[in-house]
């Protein structure tokens, strides 16, 4: 099967995914607050949280792009460990709001929405490993010419994610706020990465 | 008229019908639990909710797409019964809501929710069978050099759906519990076998 | 300028608020129904709104399938009636869940909400007549082997839309309950003219 | 690497975030309204809201279309900075629904939320410019054959975007209703203009 229906479908999901973390983004009024002025900046957490969350899926869009470069054709299993993995990537809005709604409460709130983030967020790397290495191993699913330097250069790339996110989760279960600089910097990380040295540099995965 | 922007506003509800999902999974908050974690570990039943419908409408994306691949045309009846089946499709995460919110309340509530659930699954099943034996009669929309195994194989797959769902939603009637078991069973029973036969296979309707 | 884009992002707000019309499906607690089942039976009003918008829109994406088939291509003021009748088409929604609510309730709720959904559908007939129109007058932006009975088929099916709406809209002021089921027919009698006559026939503005 | 893909999901973004508009459109009980057609009268900031929303949206779909027609391919740094446009993008909904429930209120309500808004309209200008004119300098990532005419046209244009809405801003802040009329204004400016000087013109970038 062609490769073309798939991309459509995941960038669907991909694109409502993000869009719908607006529908996260809430006043909520509290005692200190009675302006509306007051309420808008009190809400910083979920703007934050709206931001980090729509650059990571962002991300995620982006190398999904790179990796299916390197793909020539699907299989069903193919398609259905690309149905669980963006079962996980639909799910991210969801520890979104929890961390917007609870970081700036008490330790135990903190830390029970920022490991539900982390563990989503681990999940969803450990999906995109089964991804793109059900498709490489073997070169089952890769393009006949497909570049060996660029499939060992996604798949060194793509196991550090999993290990990060999980060593992020553990951070965050000791100390929560911790945490959530790290996943915040983590999303900044690749996308200052790209804009520094993606430069004037094609994007992976596409012959000059 | 070509099958092309079909696939494309079908997909569109698929991915969204499926991402929408992500709305129904919330907190609700209860005497016995206070904090957070208890709150987020209480809400399972909404997370198994939104994995077995999500990996549903997944199955149905990919079903779908193994149909179209035999179809050369659409008419104007052969859309107006798509737009009936997605109606069906969108409506899936109403009753997804009720059963995460009211499987394990009681009895009445379960059987209710479950077997409303079924109900709609019921109804898929005999709208995908609409779509399907409507353009495979006679070969009416058919491409000329359909494989006539691969469209048996379809059409026997197929009629089994709906008695399937219709099966379940009677278990449900009867024990909300098991049916709500059988739900999430056939769902992984497809993926399953999707990922161990499905293996190293092509696609459906698609020549080698 | 190409088409294509322009139809990519009509059929996306079409898929998007054809299925954003489930989040409108909800139970609502009465001093009537304690139960789940009763309260489940009691929403039908919504089921109905639900199914009678969808199919709505559904048509609406058949019959813009149509006329983009007679289009070759588009001019800035084009993309910005195409993007004011888009605008309507998302709205339809809102006036669905005020029907869905309050049809139910007492003579003045159902004839303001059968009136707002009235008004809604009349603008999108009046919106869909101008995109056509623009197009069409003079054929400025047809195909220039465009067939001139096809052509003139459309513009005569068109100009009655937003007659029959408007019709229905006072019928709604006078009879909400007439007017309802006067707009669920009116639907459902382009489904079934489809479906019976258009059978066979390859949808309109297709060359054999 | 190709911009099919990445137009695919920026219209996505765009569609979904112009339609999620429509969740925003609520009736807000008030003292003074207890019949539901006084209800869907004094909501009328909702539509008007709605629909500058929508416009402007639509707006910046035309001009991302402009923009992408001159624009031959794609390095990681243009998606990023992409994803970072169309993450302010999808911010929209949000201010949108403050102006829509607190114009009418007091001044202080009235100006924190056209100033939110006004701030959020800025920064999507200063993220277009910064697609615009980072696939601009040098010709970094045009097509060969770019009409140098046609990119000054947008060059020229679009540096006065972010200029005209902070200065909305600013009066916003003195004067919200103002404001409020400035940006309908202007975002009705955009459509007339396109209405009247852009017929019989073809769209920006095509050749005849």
């Amino acid at each position: 099967m062609e490769t073309g229906r798939l991309e459509t479908f995941a960038d669907g999901v991909f694109a409502i995914a993000a869009t719908l973390l607006i529908l996260n983004v809430r006043l909520i009024p509290t005692a200190d607050c009675t302006s509306l002025s007051c309420q808008i900046l009190h809400a910083w957490p979920s703007y934050v949280a709206y931001a980090v969350s729509f650059l990571t899926i962002g991300i995620i869009w982006v190398n999904h792009h790179a990796v299916m470069r390197q793909i020539a054709q699907a299989d069903r299993t193919f398609l259905m460990i690309t149905v669980l993995f963006l079962m996980v990537v639909a799910f991210i809005p969801f520890p979104t709001q929890l961390v917007a709604e609870h970081i700036s409460g008490g330790f135990d709130d903190a830390q029970a929405s920022t490991v539900t983030y982390g563990i989503t967020l681990t999940l969803t790397a450990v999906m995109f490993n089964a991804v793109w290495f059900y498709a490489a191993r073997g070169n089952r699913l890769l393009h006949a010419d497909a570049d060996p330097r660029a499939v060992r250069g996604i798949s060194r790339t793509f196991v550090w994610g999993p290990w990060t996110y999980l060593g992020l989760t553990i951070v965050a279960a000791i100390s929560p706020y911790v945490g959530a600089v790290g996943f915040a910097s983590f999303a900044l990380f690749w996308v200052i990465e790209s804009s520094v040295f993606g430069r004037d540099q094609q994007a992976p995965g596409v012959e000059p």
